[in-house]
């Protein structure tokens, strides 16, 4: 297992732990984590802390150059929100867990040149399974259904 | 002026006079406003609160069906981080003060069938005009740049 990966799914889950979302990221740079985040809606009440969020949040203001030699691992593959602030930023990899059980913007990331590499991750899948089955409505919540 | 995008210039004037970047934004419900905000690179060490983010931030935890009836009305065109987080919501409506100093992902929202109407405002116009002529710098990184 990939220890950026692994890194990304102890994020998800924590947040599962805190009651939350079991969705998790990290923002690596020169094969160093510089932002690991969850999801945090439940916890702080917020609709924008996706897990990708929370690690660039978390990583704080970088100059432009250092998001260009990022790497993004997530554990989920990311909604239209996420995928736009990949864009915004310039992240040129992006490191997905799975795209089972929500198809987000990969699409969209790829015609726009960035590298988006599916794990198909069954730890990820089960995570993401076993949280739709048990909290249907906050999950539609986090993606706008 | 429509007394919704006043609020959004009210917003980027106080984040302009608090040192930060002046773009505001407000999202409207059935004719309230339920979430203000303006963005906070400076102010809070953000690289994700732009204005449209925090006023989203700040109306909080909503259900899909209240942001499928809202209208978000923003200083500047919204950048592809913004314009994701108003499709990952379904936003069905955007009011843009102007797109001169710098043009978001209008294309991309009108695609997915958005309305978004610019308005061409000029108080909008030389806020930006202003603050990009004072901090280069600081309005790069705010875009990525």
């Amino acid at each position: 297992m990939d220890k950026f990966m692994q890194a990304a799914i102890d994020e998800a889950k924590l947040g599962l732990a805190e009651g939350g979302i079991p969705i998790g990221s990290v923002l690596v740079h020169n094969g160093e984590i510089i932002g690991r985040g969850h999801n945090k809606r439940v916890q702080s009440g917020s609709p924008i802390l996706h897990g990708e969020m929370d690690a660039l949040e978390n990583a704080g203001r970088q100059p432009a150059r250092v998001y260009k030699e990022s790497t993004l691992y997530t554990t989920l593959s990311p909604c239209s929100m996420c995928s736009g602030t990949i864009l915004l930023y310039g992240i040129p990899k992006v490191v997905i867990g799975e795209n089972q059980t929500f198809m987000g913007e990969e699409s969209l990331l790829t015609s726009r040149g960035v590298n988006a590499q599916v794990l198909h991750n069954q730890e990820c899948i089960t995570l993401m399974n076993d949280f739709i089955r048990d909290k249907p409505e906050l999950w539609n919540e986090d993606i706008g259904e």
